[in-house]
């Protein structure tokens, strides 16, 4: 059977690209074929693992201009039974796409929320007057596109090809080193690797607490690659920390931090052990 | 002359009801009137201030169910020139308002993209099929209703009333215990108070540094409120840090620490020291 993987579809997004990275990576490790599955929300992707739906999901976890995709770092925190496989790092260019004959035609763009931030320069000077719209997925925005000539989407160069739409602007991110880690999640305990990913509330709603956590990784010389704070939702001020360490979580030594810090949070997720690969 | 207060509008944002309590505070303190100027969107209200065209500005930095505003923490790190003078916790309580006969002959939902996303639970729930589109504030959204009965939007119920409008259901929040900390901005000095703001990026890129400047508050007993990281957009993997003490700038003892950590720091910028106003 081959492996089924949920991505945020449809074909032609930045997740699809990630998902065939992850196949190509199952078939040259393992021999294993794999099976796409397009879902229209990060939401429903996850949905789909959790549910059994598929084995596992890729999903973006972090973009490096925009910063953290927060549902996916908030599903984490809730969905207990799900862990990380895999890292993957993949390089993000937008164009710009529409059947419009001018770009002053072009009324209306439709792309995710993401996207949309990561070109807001370019937009409000080349399209000031346009109304930006919210999308699903980039890809998503696209279906309309061939019916109305007067609004634009935002989507890789490769997504314009595979629907055989035009490109008026390429690259049209405000910044040039634009790229977003996503993660492969799955139900399975994850393999362990060069990276283990944690997240955990503090028993004190002082995030001086923090403070002994981080000192316990400095003491055993265990670098933080990632820090980011999240809302618990409770109250204002309350948070929830998730840590990317230089560490294996197979070792022994690392259990040991994973025993110690336990003693100084609320709750502690240890999300997953992995490798990350950069495409 | 009064101060000028620009702020994200139109009128019934919850921006207007954070700068109507900062206007008060003012009167109140100091006996000074003031006139709120709406802007369409954060940007261009940060650049009222920035241009000269008000005295201060009035923008929300972080919720406490979908956290930081990002375009308000990447211009404070942008903006050198503008200080933070007070902060003001409001509480955020939504309301569906539409002109639809019934909710589902609702087929869009007009709101900003925060307000979006603080209701996603209950839009999932309620309104499946409606296409979510996002709008520079949520009482602009409100502008459309008028003419278009199959359209909705979120807003709060003062928003409503203002314009006549009718309220489907209220509260639709996810979370029923949800507010926004905005802040008050002005080219003048900071005033000092309770708390302190600041950001840094650091000298070697590794948020294991970060460990280092944690260490010297805790080594003086500053307590900190608030950790949040937010891409350097350089590359992935590097970031900026903000923390919120609990110390005022103005006492020579949390000077000397400005002071100590600007050895481990790339950049730091001392955003502002204030008081907070709860409503």
């Amino acid at each position: 059977m081959p492996t089924s993987i949920a991505y945020l579809g449809p074909k032609g997004t930045y997740a699809e690209a990630a998902a065939l990275i992850y196949a190509s990576l199952l078939k040259q490790e393992t021999g294993q074929e794999s099976e796409l599955h397009p879902f229209p929300s990060i939401a429903l992707t996850l949905e789909a693992v959790t549910h059994s739906k598929t084995d596992c999901a890729v999903v973006p976890i972090e973009n490096s201009i925009e910063g953290s995709v927060t549902i996916t770092m908030d599903s984490l925190w809730q969905l207990d039974m799900l862990q990380i496989q895999r890292a993957l790092v993949t390089p993000i260019s937008h164009a710009l796409i529409s059947n419009a004959e001018k770009l002053d035609a072009i009324a209306e763009v439709h792309a995710h929320p993401q996207a949309l931030a990561q070109c807001q320069h370019w937009l409000a000077e080349n399209l000031p007057t346009a109304q930006l719209i919210a999308a699903n997925s980039n890809a998503e925005a696209l279906k309309d596109l061939a019916e109305r000539p007067t609004i634009g989407a935002i989507a890789s160069q490769r997504a314009a090809d595979l629907y055989n739409l035009p490109v008026h602007a390429h690259p049209i991110n405000d910044y040039p080193d634009n790229c977003t880690r996503f993660i492969v999640l799955s139900r399975e305990t994850s393999p362990g690797g060069n990276h283990t990913s944690i997240a955990f509330s503090l028993t004190a709603n002082r995030p001086g607490m923090l403070l002994k956590v981080l000192q316990i990784f400095a003491d055993r010389d265990i670098n933080l690659s990632r820090i980011e704070s999240r809302p618990t939702k409770r109250s204002l001020g309350d948070y929830l920390f998730f840590l990317d360490l230089e560490a294996d979580a197979r070792e022994p030594s690392t259990q040991e931090v994973f025993q110690e810090i336990s003693a100084c949070t609320e709750t502690l997720k240890i999300l997953g052990g992995y490798d990350i690969a950069i495409a």
